[in-house]
């Protein structure tokens, strides 16, 4: 069993995901070095998941490294950039030869799946942790930010919301799901699918985007922030399973975290492509929810306006 | 006071040292964008330090900030690349304003005199630690490794080995020192300097370099191991306090971690560029400790000649 740093790094996360065009040295040395090709810009990201915060020790190897790695994966889609190499840092309690092959081979998976390479990364003793700092590239300004959003575009928003949010009361016995609903809600929670493949869509028609981590409501006032402008959203037209529809638990769907969809804003002009992305992509389908405005940030609820400016996200420190 | 992770990057965190040229968009987005200019390589790094196993909650926020950061920027220092850029990932128990500005402003301090910007991060509650990701540049080709070295290369070292161990030797009580060069041990280990002065140094002349992170022994251990050859040093020559020879103390020059210093190697016919410098650097000097040879890696004591081979570092899972 690997006893020391240097070798739970060779042992287990000398080979995760395939060297990409442009790394010159991964893993082994004080550093890794790459190269940015020419015309391009590189988009960079860090995110941390704390057993305790993020996750319960319960909580299967393969599903953390899965985890750890498609939230940063898709701050990359947000930014329309395409992924190329990320550093682990990782805390453990204590070296555990399973645990930590199991860990490897779910972050092998899930890099191979979207072409990343895992190029260098530090290992220590303490509370279980995982901080992935990935990098993507973009043609150069091509990237798409929160800033961009004007009075007139549509507001659109990838997959379904609210099944992360159900997936967690579920397993914390605060909701009861048919089963079917439930597993397709605990896998949302546990397995969240960066929306990679929204990347060219975004590049070529998005005014602004935002991953959804911290709850629809939230992350769109970011934009709203960023943009300097206002929105309306239409609870009616948010895309959500018919149960949540059915038992009125649309809170799931606007203020529940973790669900990793797309949140973006497009001219109106670019419906046709819209409707083209959808004929096209039935497994990641893109809904209008509402309509960037001037000041004011409201849901539509039937003819009734709820003012949601005065409200917030999940926050870590609330 | 912020009661929420995007408070507390805005008031505390968006204004780390200066925009750099190469700097898309920084703090504020679900991700940074940053260009590498033509003819340069980016050289990346990440590393961790936690409460409990790098430091104690007694350590001043000021410190903390300066030595996360400084032990990444001595990763940089080693690979022979200039500072441009850095992410961060801090996890707390609780936000404490005072300790969050004390953090900030050391953080800024450190980040100012080393020209690097904070562009992106996270924050989240959980037991304190802190990630830094840093990225610097090379010109291309021109980075160091720790592959390189050949037999007839001389070894050498940056500054005075030992003074942090002997430092956290004398805070734990386990050392009791005079008082002036106990203040320089403790300086040592809560201040180190990251050797970013020799980056032009290491890409004219060295043919390896490592930063000594984990005690001589063990790092230039690494050098040997990545470029396929041995090692002898001799005691008599490496760079300590008068204390350490006085009270053949060695083993804090050779085992025990945290000095930060550069040990590199230098083919023999630079001898005199070594001369150069160190006359235009007392307060960098560099010292020949001993030569790379075919296999063998040996300490010279004296007539005796020590085995190395077999004896380890500093490793975070012993």
């Amino acid at each position: 069993m690997a006893q020391d740093e240097f070798a739970i790094i060779q042992q287990y996360f000398a080979d995760v995901g395939k060297p990409g065009d442009n790394t010159v040295l991964a893993i082994g040395d004080d550093a890794a070095v790459v190269e940015v090709p020419p015309g391009f810009q590189q988009v960079v990201s860090i995110d941390t998941l704390i057993e305790g915060t993020h996750f319960t020790l319960d909580t299967s190897p393969e599903d953390l490294a899965h985890k750890a790695l498609a939230v940063n994966l898709s701050d990359l889609a947000a930014m329309a950039a395409t992924p190329s190499w990320f550093l682990l840092s990782i805390s453990l309690p204590e070296v555990d030869a399973q645990w930590l092959q199991r860990f490897a081979s779910g972050l092998k998976l899930t890099a191979e799946r979207f072409s990343i390479q895992l190029i260098g990364g530090d290992t220590c003793r303490g509370n279980l942790s995982i901080s992935i700092q990935i990098a993507g590239l973009v043609p150069s300004g091509q990237y798409v930010s929160r800033a961009g959003a004007s009075p007139g575009d549509l507001v659109l928003v990838s997959g379904q919301l609210g099944n992360a949010g159900l997936g967690l009361a579920s397993r914390q016995g605060r909701v009861e799901l048919p089963e079917a609903l439930r597993l397709r809600c605990v896998q949302a929670l546990d397995r969240p699918q960066p929306r990679l493949e929204l990347v060219d869509f975004l590049r070529n028609f998005a005014s602004a985007a935002i991953d959804i981590s911290d709850g629809l409501q939230g992350d769109l006032a970011h934009i709203l922030k960023a943009s300097h402008c206002g929105a309306t959203i239409v609870r009616a037209s948010l895309p959500v399973d018919s149960w949540i529809e059915q038992q009125d638990l649309y809170h799931y769907a606007l203020a529940a975290g973790d669900d990793y969809e797309i949140c973006c804003t497009v001219r109106p002009q670019y419906r046709a492509e819209i409707d083209a992305w959808n004929r096209q992509h039935a497994d990641c389908s893109l809904t209008v929810i509402g309509e960037i405005t001037g000041p004011g940030y409201f849901l539509k609820v039937g003819d009734d306006k709820i003012d949601l400016a005065s409200m917030g996200g999940y926050r870590h420190f609330d």
